[in-house]
């Protein structure tokens, strides 16, 4: 079984390059985790293409076996790190937790 | 090359359960287009599981060859007889398009 956790987040840059920044340095931030989280099974991050401004600015992609794995992730020092990179930057965050 | 089309709806049900037979209603209208939707490579539909209320509920993972694909896919007459059961009960949509 994967739980699979999807986040999107609108940014406050107030030009598309602003976010492109801003949109990278979360990425790099959450593209880090694989390696240091051990419940975290798999991470995508992704920086939108289309619609500037409709559409959110990133999305993630990041898979568990289960709740427990998600929870772990969540609390996680290194998680927490990252967390506090996308804050600086998100004015707003949509998720969606499904079991594939 | 792959455009991934990642959509997650708020709904309008006052109670899980209401928008528990929303969201069915959505999925299995998006489930049907892969089979109807040339430019339609892939596409999977999920019911949000966890933290009912903050997040969202119902989110599509659609795969394309690129935006022309996409486009043709949200023109495609199949596509709006789906999007207008989605108009029923979205209260919210937000969207990312990237490519993988």
């Amino acid at each position: 079984m994967t739980l699979r956790h999807i986040v999107s987040w609108k940014l406050s840059g107030e030009t598309r390059e602003a976010r492109d920044g801003q949109a990278a340095e979360i990425i790099a931030a959450l593209e880090a985790l694989p390696a240091l989280v051990p419940t975290l099974n798999a991470l995508t991050a992704h920086r939108n293409e289309l619609f500037d401004g409709d559409n959110y600015d990133v999305t993630l992609i990041a898979d568990f076996d289960d709740e427990a794995g998600l929870s772990a992730y969540v609390v996680h020092p290194d998680h927490v790190v990252a967390g506090a990179v996308i804050k600086k930057y998100a004015v707003a965050r949509v998720a969606t937790d499904f079991t594939l």
